[in-house]
């Protein structure tokens, strides 16, 4: 893949590939930022830290707006820091597209790593590309993995299906719920509930947390158990005062201890790398068919041709693919 | 497209889009149920109705889970079919990838429409494919366009991009929020507010309802001025009782004509159309590239390579795309 690449180039990659492997906090950031950017170079960066990915431990935690996510990673924080162990945090917000910017912000997260170089957080928000966004996500931990941390911490809001992609890059899913979340939760659990392995009752000294937690149990009973007979347990937290944290960080190792005992982790890991591959190649074959001024042209060409009524998106689409192979297969089913 | 299309198939096709076309309710079930589970008919279905699609206006209806899209949707449907109009309800439901079918079902809208054959109504729930989804919410408000409903609700929970890309399908878009809704309205405001061409402030007669109209008059200082300087209105209503539906749908009839004068009908079109050319061309090349058993067992093959330390993702796409060029063309740029 190298070797069309410039020689002063290979050697910038080289050498920021180096400083990442080393734990150098500017060119992590400096990494991160190509990934995020999904700057062409960051899938050469990303090639040659591979070797070096698969040590972190990766934690999901997603959960409805106002669960207290982002207040939880920073008591996980300090638990994971306590133990002695480095900690990496991607806080993806995909709810706004079109500000592209993280609404939530950092400002809970703050105080608590200030200054210690044992912790990186890094906020990722969508540009619009959800396919990007997942990626880059994921890519993000590799550079945190790759960097030495020992535990990285995916967090985002768990409102559809994209929040659910994100995290399902983790070894270990959190999925937060708060006591008076009312009726937008009920509606959420059931996106949330497949892929819990362990769920978080935050705010657990506030009204409706024993009712919340049987209304988990009662559904947990209804879960496919498609990863052996993993049971979430369900924990009690207040991450504001940090109390019942230590609890969620144990039952998350046990649930990473069970899955690398019973090949979970590797099972998940495959799912990993074979969800890249597509994205790659799709991204790829994004860029052929619509990344160049040739291609753009032809497509706002084929635009007017609809618009005038001349032709259709389905016969466009066959045009733009040049083969019409793939659309005429799809004709075979009977109506 | 048809040329490769056995005779009776293309005879069948071509029943079943006259019969569409004619209105025939059990035909365009039909036709919904295939474009749903989007089998491959579906595209030769839809691309001989292409030419009666335009007629219906399409209405989006997004806003935060509990903001009562579905019971406003309800009183809309019965405010148009008292001015005469046939009515056509979409109603998408992404935030369920796992249980594949719609939360919050029709209980609302069952007493509304029922046995009026001049409204048709359609759940639809995501299935694990969002780009999937997107263009099967698109492609079933043509069906019903093409069947010849004048206006066309799509309801979806606004609470990630997705939700926004399938309401950009929309001639008008409404943004529906409620007083009650807290600090997660405050995050999703940003998200939704650029898409808004009307607000429904809902549940008008709660507490707050003021304070969160002046809060979207706020930030609607803040809008970027994308559409001419239409300014979006914010509507106070009670959908329950059906109190200020009226102001709503004339609101969203004053976009809607300033829209057609300015030009900006046909922008939108636009941008809907070549979405649709990019979707079709996709999957198409999804097909080719993962969509049989040789591709997936060469997949399999790669991610067994990468997990063994062997080869990495990016090198595995490029065996996967068959020509590294694409790849090898994105390190160009400086690290």
């Amino acid at each position: 893949m190298t070797t069309t690449a410039p020689t002063d180039l290979r050697r910038r990659v080289t050498d920021l590939v180096g400083r990442v492997r080393a734990g150098d906090v500017p060119s992590v950031a400096r990494a991160l930022t190509l990934v995020e950017n999904r700057e062409a170079v960051s899938a050469q960066i990303l090639h040659e830290l591979w070797s070096d990915t698969g040590r972190a431990w990766r934690i999901g935690i997603t959960g409805p707006p106002g669960a207290g996510k982002s207040t939880l990673v920073a008591a996980l924080i300090a638990h994971f820091r306590q133990e002695g162990r480095t900690v990496g945090v991607i806080a993806v917000d995909p709810t706004s597209p079109f500000t592209g910017g993280a609404l939530l912000g950092d400002r809970v997260r703050m105080g608590v790593a200030h200054g210690d170089p044992g912790v990186f957080i890094r906020s990722m928000a969508s540009r619009g590309d959800l396919g990007g966004l997942c990626a880059a996500a994921q890519e993000a931990c590799d550079v945190l993995d790759a960097a030495g941390k020992d535990v990285i911490l995916i967090e985002t809001v768990g409102v559809g299906q994209t929040e659910v992609e994100v995290v399902d890059a983790a070894d270990s899913i959190a999925v937060v719920l708060h006591p008076e979340s009312g009726d937008s939760v009920q509606a959420m659990k059931a996106g949330l509930m497949e892929i819990a392995d362990v769920y978080a009752v935050n705010k657990a000294d506030r009204p409706g947390a024993d009712r919340l937690e049987q209304e988990i149990l009662a559904s947990l009973g209804l879960r496919p158990h498609g990863d052996g007979d993993w049971m979430p347990p369900v924990v009690r937290c207040v991450a504001a005062t940090g109390e019942g944290v230590a609890a969620l960080a144990a039952a998350l190792g046990s649930h990473r201890e069970r899955q690398q005992a019973t090949g979970g982790t590797e099972t998940r890991r495959a799912r990993r790398v074979e969800q890249r591959i597509r994205l790659l190649v799709e991204a790829a074959l994004r860029e052929r068919f619509f990344g160049n001024a040739a291609a753009a042209a032809r497509l706002a060409g084929l635009v007017a041709e609809v618009r005038a009524g001349r032709t259709t998106p389905y016969a466009a689409a066959v045009e733009v693919l040049g083969d019409a192979s793939e659309v005429r297969s799809q004709h075979g089913r009977e109506p």
